[in-house]
């Protein structure tokens, strides 16, 4: 029977949600289901619900317009059917809706605002304790970043021996004051000692992940939940195939009707021992059960890139260092393309955890300038072992401030929803925009080079605009107008861009 | 008949030369020939002779044995065979004799020395105001280089429109003050103006070559002679055919007998009006008239690499910045590689022309890691137009004494003739050499990576010798002895390496 509902109306693109009591005999999460259809004069969408404890059941909704609803709630665990009704008002301040694709290759938020990826990496910051997790969102406050990965599991990795606040299913997880940096890898999905119950959800731990997706939400980031993945000494990478279909049908539940909400499938699914077979199975869940179609994609290790040509890919999530070939992965999948990981600025002995800052600014513009996004991660090893890009914290590098400068002095004043790449004007990693010939604009992006001058043959009956980019030190120099022949100083240092307007 | 000769004896691999007076109706260059044979107990040897002006024949030879050599000088210009003898001694301070290729992949002088090459580039250095010469030698006697590669014609490009202090023809060039920055590339090689007769050499020009030839040998310099190039306003590189031979014929006549001479047939080839028949006839050439097989290549401009699987090429000599395919080509050519030009130290506005002196220290130890070796240059734009990289003078740079570092301090403590690519450690970028496992012996290097720390997976039963090497503050610091499953401490910044060797 009815509990309570969110309310008597809710914003566009936020969650309506009924909480209902239910039957309880035997299993909940798997013996009984629940559901709702939610109706207005534009659409009608039915969603699944799931089983948040303590007898309760919930299902939530997002309304894609503004105009007044009705709901029926109905499943195997419910007495009676539970119907209601609900207004839907304009979305509040900051609230854009979900991301979806835009222009192929490109991103936009449901009401037609350009989102331009600059995203970061924090692997289980929600698994610490609060304190380290206060600090992770203090630190994303400062508008660093607009997308942030984390995974839904714990995860088992070097610098992250410690067990999360919460654990997924109801068990006991294997004693963890044995590992150390020198054994962890030891104790791998297979190993033993954990006593779970893979078809008895423990609520609490996915009611906190909602908490922090809403705060991710009310600071303006994208939560790109990785969904599963091989670091693990608990067994989670390894569960029987209905246990996998049964906690990605619970996830895709629970966590839809938030907005700002990605599907990343895994995260190095190539290191897992699963199939393809296997993955197109949960994909296909999530598609089915997803009515809001967030984006989805899978994350690789190493050069084995999944098949992002398949239908449910709506963009490509990579791991590379070849971030050379942006513009070939455009034109091979024809879907927007994600460089999520091209290494981490840090101080680790491995070579994707020691970049500088200004190599890690670099990659971004360097993948920005061939049409495509990057992602962010920081590793400096430091004495508390907290490390951003597996636990959150504070950021102790130099490059978020610059991705920041990248996003709104750059992106943002871009027209249109993204970069292509261009040769036009013969600079080396030159980018401009679709419908350049109209918009007249270009970025060229130097990189580690160093030109004390530059020819800009420009037709001598136009006039163009020309601004110097200080991208590591975050300025933007008004150069004059140019035709004709043209030519310009330049600082003879690294890291130096152009954008040029026509007048 | 005789004029004279150097005298009764010569050192080991430095030049006896013969003059004669000679017949000088028509065109000497053409109508007349002159040779030599030149014997002792463990060669007969021989050389063609060349026409040097003011009714002189000259024939060079180089000794390779110490022992009494006699000798016959013949041909066409005499009245009369000239023939005499001579001793041999043992080599000069410095003079290890011409370089060859040593264990397939490497270089070493004729005495055994290994030949690490660290070159640089010049291309007209030899064609300036003489106290630009004379600054380029000082340059160089600092020993930041033991090769350079030069045209033996002028070039004609961007930073370089004066004419030469002489030409190798007779005649007159075009006017050289109607160039500027804007126009000089619309004077190509087809250009007007000129009135050579390629039939008839200036003597002055080549005399003068082979004063500097000689001036490199006494500090230890190879030579490595670009015979034809693109960058041309005088039509030299769009000779006809028997104009081409005849000018390869007189350059190894010429040139030959010093043994710091290297043969590069051309630089940027593929830029120029010639078929591979071409380059082929003219390697011919090179071969039957070189008696001494001096080393043997031709360079690229983009991408196009000669065959080097021709059996007439010694070594590679690449233009690229894809350094990273060092190792792939001494697999495919199974030769030497030359990475002769990976952009310049500089700060113009072409890519090929603005890197840091960070990133061409990075690129030279990247190619030497690889098992390879890269050549310097620097292109720093002043009011003098004077850039290393094409007139030479005085460098401006930061990068040639770390050259200088990894030739002196690494290259040359390396036990063996050269490095190979090596992962035995798990390192990125490792290399050791032949006959790894009794020598013991490797090198690490982290290119831009920083890590503060590595762990050194020894083997419990060995001892090793860890040494950390700052490629760019040029310090070897020793890190002691390590054993089994160590760990070393390293500064976390960028171009450091480390030299590992078995006590």
């Amino acid at each position: 029977m009815l509990l309570h509902t969110t309310g008597s109306q809710v914003e566009r693109w936020g969650v309506f949600e009924v909480s209902a009591t239910g039957k309880t005999e035997g299993n909940p999460f798997t013996d009984y289901e629940i559901g709702g259809i939610f109706t207005s004069r534009n659409e009608s969408v039915e969603v699944s619900g799931f089983y948040d404890g303590d007898g309760v059941y919930k299902v939530r909704f997002m309304p894609s317009f503004e105009e007044p609803y009705t709901y029926r709630i109905f499943g195997t665990c419910l007495e009676d059917e539970i119907t209601g009704t609900f207004s839907v008002t304009a979305p509040g301040q900051g609230n854009h809706g979900p991301v979806y694709v835009c222009n192929t290759l490109h991103f936009a938020y449901a009401d037609g605002t350009p989102f331009y990826p600059v995203g970061t990496t924090s692997y289980v910051w929600t698994h610490q304790a609060e304190e380290i997790q206060q600090d992770t969102l203090r630190t994303l406050q400062n508008g660093y970043f607009n997308k942030i990965r984390f995974c839904v599991f714990p995860k088992h990795y070097d610098y992250n021996f410690n067990d999360p606040i919460t654990f997924p299913y109801e068990g006991k997880p294997m004693d963890s004051s044995v590992l150390t940096s020198d054994n962890f890898s030891q104790y791998g999905p297979r190993s033993e000692g954990n006593t779970w119950n893979f078809h008895r959800f423990n609520p609490a731990h996915f009611q906190h992940l909602e908490r922090r997706i809403l705060d991710l939400q009310k600071i303006g980031v994208e939560a790109d939940l990785i969904l599963l993945h091989p670091y693990d000494r608990w067994g989670f990478s390894i569960m029987p195939q209905d246990c996998d279909d049964l906690y990605i049908r619970y996830v895709v539940a629970r966590f839809a009707a938030y907005r700002n909400v990605w599907w990343s499938l895994a995260n190095e699914y190539d290191f897992m021992e699963k199939t393809t077979a296997d993955w197109e199975r949960i994909a296909d869940i999530i598609c089915r059960k997803d009515p809001y179609r967030h984006l989805r994609s899978i994350h690789n290790a190493w050069h084995n890139y999944y098949n992002f040509n398949r239908p449910w890919v709506t963009h490509c999530s990579m791991q590379t260092g070849e971030i050379e070939k942006t513009g070939l992965w455009r034109e091979i999948y024809g879907k927007p393309v994600l460089v999520d990981e091209t290494g981490y600025e840090g101080n680790l002995e491995h070579g994707w955890g020691n970049h500088s800052p200004e190599e890690m600014v670099r990659r971004f513009w360097e993948v920005t300038m061939r049409g495509g996004y990057a992602t962010h991660g920081e590793t400096y090893a430091n004495p508390e072992r907290i490390l951003w890009w597996s636990r959150g914290g504070t950021l102790h590098g130099e490059s978020a401030p610059r991705l920041k400068f990248l996003h709104d002095e750059i992106l943002e004043k871009i027209p249109g929803p993204g970069l292509k790449p261009a040769n036009i004007l013969a600079f080396p990693f030159s980018a401009t925009v679709d419908d350049w010939l109209n918009k007249g604009f270009y970025l060229a992006y130097f990189g580690i080079s160093r030109p004390s001058y530059r020819h800009l043959p420009f037709s001598p009956d136009t006039r163009w605009h020309v601004e110097l980019i200080d991208t590591w030190n975050m300025t933007v120099e008004d150069l004059g107008e140019f035709s004709g022949n043209a030519s310009v100083s330049l600082p003879g240092r690294a890291y130096i861009a152009l954008r040029i307007r026509r007048v």
